[in-house]
């Protein structure tokens, strides 16, 4: 069965899975400017051979997703691209290419080049189609893994424009009723602006959760709520070895009693949005998780859709959408209710209050040891430490 | 409180949500010819004053939702239609109206004619617009009740293309953490083909359950499974009574900790393609289910996308996608993992085997009372009994 069999490095399950910097508590972490990860990433992807452009194209993202508190999907990540354009299963040179197109769709060769720099192209390219006539639908094979979904989603927001991700990736995720994984964690992302500068942004696997969030809960030596994962006999368990072990995600819903079906189906969704709409690889022939041993051809999605070719005011009724939300007197008064998107907000700002993003030292600590053996001067300072 | 404060009549939580054939046990049920129930319905809505080719439209749709298992979206809410004629709360003349429109987008106003008219209407326009350009994108504003979301996206099957549809109903969903209802059950439907006639049909609701099997549940004096609706208070409850007094159903994925977080996203999203969108009436401000005081002026969204302007060999690939799921070893021997759209696909097969849709011998006599009423013949035969 094609799960979990590679071995995540000790830093990739510390600071696993799609957690806000508060969850992760007692932790020494040291606290880096933006601006100083984005060019380590830099100086880390050019030393290997990566284009300037494409180097900062991937920086852009991973910090973004840190960001955003998804520190699964950030700089933690970055010695698997070192490593890929390394060993030469990822592309160095070229840029992506336009092979069939019409005013509003595009379908784009990524030339298996670093999943950013894929993105990137297929969401101005969407953009500038949604300019001219109103929506702009793009996918993509031949492309990598491209970071956090909502990045390019959220590229749309500058436009006015509501955006959309999507890609496939490696099995993890048990279908309803059955006991092997066949799809991925398969995000949708779709983002749309409010005004001054607000917005909803969706980023969500169609899995339960991350599978960082089970390898947390082993690693504590705690039990996973019931609707996480599943055993190896796709029954649905609440200790998180069985689902690392054999047994895999369950889409979001849960079980089948709880809608799990839905979650299925959403993941298969982005599936036919993903990989059959581009003639990427798809389903269970897509490369087990953290194994590179070939090329990755995922297939991803990417839509920019103008409002002003729909009903006026547009984005006052986005606000007032948030703001209805938002207002809403919570069931327990300590967690108030939130918009999509919200959580990473008081994330970002978080960062700001603090003047940089914290990391767990050790997640610095190990990422300056890879730029060493590449040449390449260490993420600098790591004597701001903060508690977690 | 915006919940279920209408009375729903006795055969509405008979025959209630989204049921397949099978579930509900030992009932007295008549079956009758789809030719026959359709024309029956025609017969109702002209009677008081529908145009017969908007009567036809509804009766096809209503029919399909029979046909395909989910009875709550059927014959069993005609009567529902006729009141909405009758009181002029919805309009009988009039065609649909594009109000704005580009190579791949239109907005249109619906002129609160029925549901089905409006929807036919924006699928059909998007499947040609997907004709020239490869996407259509077609919102509409003033618009009703337009039964299951799949329908719509069936039709793009017709031409081979992927179909979607979306629509915004009546508040009936507490968001995570909140204790009132702000969303509607908020439908996705999406449809891919695939070789020989086969496809995929995601057709669901953004709630974990619908309102209807809550009722099935409280009916019966059954508790529900944790993760279907919520109390007064916002906490999740197996008390289907306090999910219907007061309470409400939750996002699919259940609590906050089991991902109902994404579920509320996914409703919210769709509220932003059709009521935000289209400038119609959203979230809380839509009227309260079954309490027809006002016009509705739904949101609603619809796609239709054409494989042939992205990567060739869909279909092969749309139908080995499905056999890889409908392949898999299932958990349980008597439960085969199916793709979405198997469960109706049987249902339909059922109903073909016995040459008529089974309808509970309580909503056929209904429905003739209702038709006796307003001087149209009755439902015929209704002495073919199939037991439960």
């Amino acid at each position: 069965m094609n799960r979990q069999q590679g071995k995540p490095n000790h830093f990739q399950m510390l600071q696993c899975g799609d957690e806000p910097l508060d969850v992760v508590h007692g932790q020494t972490r040291c606290l880096i400017s933006e601006v100083e990860v984005k060019g380590f990433i830099e100086r880390c992807m050019t030393a290997v051979g990566t284009k300037q452009h494409h180097a900062r194209s991937l920086a852009e993202v991973l910090v973004e997703g840190d960001h955003r508190g998804h520190y699964s999907h950030g700089l933690n990540r970055m010695d698997m691209y070192v490593k890929d354009i390394q060993t030469g299963i990822c592309a160095k040179d070229g840029e992506p290419v336009v092979e069939k197109e019409s005013e509003a769709t595009a379908l784009v060769d990524g030339k298996n080049l670093l999943g950013p720099v894929v993105g990137n192209f297929c969401m101005n390219l969407a953009i500038k189609k949604a300019n001219d006539v109103g929506i702009g639908w793009v996918v993509a094979h031949n492309s990598n893994h491209y970071g956090i979904a909502g990045y390019y989603a959220m590229q749309a927001l500058k436009e006015n424009m509501i955006g959309m991700s999507f890609t496939n990736t490696s099995p993890l995720v048990v279908p309803t009723r059955a006991k092997e994984c066949t799809l991925g964690t398969n995000p949708i992302s779709v983002a749309a602006p409010a005004k001054d500068g607000d917005s909803f942004v969706l980023d969500m696997a169609t899995s339960a959760v991350a599978i960082g969030k089970v390898e947390l809960h082993e690693r504590r030596g705690d039990p996973i709520p019931e609707g996480w994962g599943c055993d190896p006999l796709g029954k649905i368990t609440t200790d998180p070895k069985r689902v690392l072990t054999g047994g895999g995600l369950v889409p979001v819903g849960g079980s089948e009693a709880t809608g799990g079906y839905k979650g299925y189906g959403l993941g298969m969704m982005v599936e036919v949005f993903c990989g059959i709409l581009a003639g990427a690889q798809y389903s269970k022939y897509i490369r087990t998780w953290k194994v590179t041993d070939r090329v990755a051809n995922l297939g991803q999605c990417f839509v920019a859709i103008n409002p002003e070719n729909f009903a006026p005011g547009f984005s006052d009724r986005m606000s007032d959408l948030l703001s209805i939300h938002r207002n809403l007197n919570p069931a327990d008064l300590d967690t108030p209710v939130l918009a999509a998107g919200d959580p990473e907000r008081m994330n970002m700002k978080k960062c700001e209050d603090m003047g940089g993003i914290p990391y767990h030292i050790n997640v610095v600590k190990y990422m300056n040891e890879c730029a060493k053996k590449i040449g390449v001067n260490p993420l600098l300072p790591c004597d701001k430490i903060v508690s977690g």
